[in-house]
């Protein structure tokens, strides 16, 4: 399949800078064949894209998520963090089964391709059936191992890798657990082997809310970051989803390490778990990501508004001049891109894998065109969000799923489930 | 025109309640005159609309805008309210001419309709051509007295109220100065004099920044909201917009006077300006609207982003309860109304004018159908809004406008005028 987009607006993203290039995007076989104004002769395409002046960018990377999660959207809501888990989303989730994940995490795909997101690091149970959903819908996953004192194993962990790595070109696997406080040091040990044996880098939830912290700090007189480090953990690297309350001595380790933090300040927010110090992070050149978590806390799978939010909540805890709206773009298109793995979908070059989106700027919200970047950051909506590509397919266009699914088949089956799951836990 | 809406899920909102009504709902002569299951013979419509199960609700009431800063949309970003006002708002208005206002607020016209908004209580220059884009449009436009040290008199606000609450059905006049900092006391007393005559309510940007609140003390040993008090100006009730800073004993005040808040926290966090204590206020029951503020500040002019930011930064700032989203989608609709004084716009029931949107459900984020008015707060987007329609009349209806402008010379018009504006103030 070729597919030429022309009379574009592109927005490499290959830093974090906010050029922009007139002219072009050839498509081949899943990869960017050219960018900019074509010299060579033009081959014939299957199909030819008349942008309009429309900006294409690099798809958002939604590095952390619990996809699946949508079955409990507005239905576990006004709770702190740790009464959510206990009292709804534990006894609830109990009830899935490996067809309900597969379903549901569909209906995320949908959310997912319409809001501009072409790829998901996505943490949860019965990985072989999202896995299958990628295959399914066309839509590019990054599984992250969620080993925990509930559920699985080091041979798991290693069973996951070996097998999930090889599934599909849109499923690759990252070694993880779920968090340190769900978890027993003999069990992190198990994964820190792993790390070494694989030399991998390592993904979990962590410093979340104070408590974890202090928690962790009672039980091992160290930070979770200084400690799951001790543990060698970090050896290879890996990531923090949250990082929402880091200790001073943190920032050293995770330079030292190459740990990214995927900030989830939509999440963050609705927990009451606090404000990530992102501004902090830019300072330190600690590369920060950007994640919805699930649609059972944040509760929408929307990048424009986890965007607005990482600047905005660091304008009101540090300064108006902080996160700088160009940064927090790089963020959502390349930085997590890094993060999970995907060093071909991180920017718009040739020879990297065609997932892209385009940006409409005939809406009322992205005019005047005084500034791209910061009018997608600052007013950018999904209602912007003109076409979805993965991996040189287009999956979204203006209102119109190109997936073998039928929408309203997709939220029948999930409104099935939760009605079901309800009727199980009686309430 | 009559029109009947059959198939409706229908959120009335006359209190803060999430009552859902299963049914029809007829309006004639931009009235509501039947709501829920017809029991009379039912009349010829014009029109009729299979809802096919999505919501219709009271449209959002913008109640603080600047509507025509849409062209300095990511022009002032990343500094606070006093530099970006005195370094970039300042001196780019003052190039603004009537008819760069009229063409700026169809801009934002535009935005609203298709986000759902129905009304917006404006403040700018150049009423006149304020309301005469109401007229042209069909918006609904409540406009706001704006006199201040740099332009404005006793007088040129009485010609204002006199006229404007008398140009159209969709217009009318609020009495208002632009803020207690940028407002001599001499002038202030001719507002509260006005006040006094018409027993009018007064509105005006209050208590915004900490800065402002200490300022006014310093002068005047009291705050913003007292200081006003006693010069009369809140006899016959107001509103404050912001009112991030109250003082404890603002609250007392503004009980007594009946005195709104009119929240903007899209704009306070990008500003830099705080949090307002929103939970604060509904617990202390004085009633909060929701604004845009403009497009300068914010930037986008969307009611999903605002109401998710009125609920998440009070749960950040006070606990995950805080901020009934319920209450929130209340305060968006109705309070709104009530503040602004177009008490026939709050809620639909029969009598009441028909401004409504429809939210449609058949959309990834609204799925599963768990809770609908926390599914419209919590993970709510302009995409949900299918149609628009304000005193009977559909603006918008699934991304066409039925307003007699076309969209892409409104965009033409706006880049033409910060362009020149640009050129003539060398930047």
């Amino acid at each position: 399949m070729k597919i030429r987009f022309y009379n574009a607006r592109i927005l490499p993203m290959q830093t974090a800078d906010d050029t922009v290039i007139h002219g072009e995007l050839w498509v081949e076989n899943g990869v960017i064949t050219l960018l900019g104004d074509p010299t060579e002769p033009r081959p014939t395409f299957d199909r030819e894209i008349d942008c309009e002046g429309n900006v294409l960018l690099p798809g958002f990377k939604n590095a952390h998520s619990h996809s699946a999660m949508t079955f409990l959207r507005s239905f576990a809501d006004d709770k702190p963090l740790h009464n959510w888990l206990h009292e709804d989303v534990f006894p609830m989730e109990a009830h899935l089964c490996g067809d309900d994940i597969y379903d549901l995490t569909k209906l995320a795909v949908l959310e997912y391709v319409s809001g501009g997101i072409t790829a998901a690091f996505d943490m949860y149970y019965h990985v072989d059936r999202i896995a299958q959903c990628a295959h399914d819908t066309g839509f590019r996953f990054v599984l992250c191992g969620a080993v925990n004192d509930f559920g699985g194993t080091g041979e798991s962990l290693r069973h996951d890798y070996e097998t999930m790595n090889r599934y599909d070109p849109l499923v690759s696997y990252r070694l993880g657990f779920h968090a340190e406080y769900t978890t027993n040091e003999s069990l992190l040990r198990d994964v820190a082997a792993l790390a070494e044996e694989y030399k991998a880098p390592v993904f979990t939830h962590l410093s979340e809310t104070a408590a974890e912290v202090e928690d962790c700090f009672r039980r091992t007189g160290m930070s979770p970051v200084a400690y799951l480090d001790s543990l060698g953990m970090f050896n290879y690297g890996g990531g923090g989803f949250h990082m929402v309350h880091p200790r001073v001595g943190d920032f050293e380790i995770m330079k030292r390490r190459g740990v990214y933090v995927c900030t989830n300040p939509g999440s963050n927010v609705k927990l009451s778990s606090g404000v990530a110090p992102i501004e902090e992070y830019y300072r330190a050149g600690i590369p920060v990501a950007i994640g919805t978590d699930g649609a059972a806390s944040n509760n929408c799978l929307d990048f424009f508004r986890e965007m607005f939010l990482v600047t905005g909540l660091q304008k009101l805890t540090v300064g108006a001049s902080a996160a700088d709206p160009v940064k927090v773009l790089h963020s959502a298109c390349s930085v997590g891109a890094k993060m999970m793995g995907l060093d071909d979908c991180d920017c718009l070059a040739v020879g990297k894998q065609a997932d892209l989106i385009m940006i409409d700027l005939k809406t009322p919200n992205m005019q005047p065109i005084n500034h791209i970047a910061k009018n997608i950051v600052y007013s950018g909506s999904k209602t912007n969000v003109a076409l979805t590509m993965i991996a040189g397919r287009i999956l979204y266009e203006r209102g119109t799923y190109a997936i073998d699914a039928d929408p309203e088949a997709v939220y029948a089956k999930a409104n099935e489930i939760i009605t079901r799951i309800r009727k199980q836990e009686g309430r």
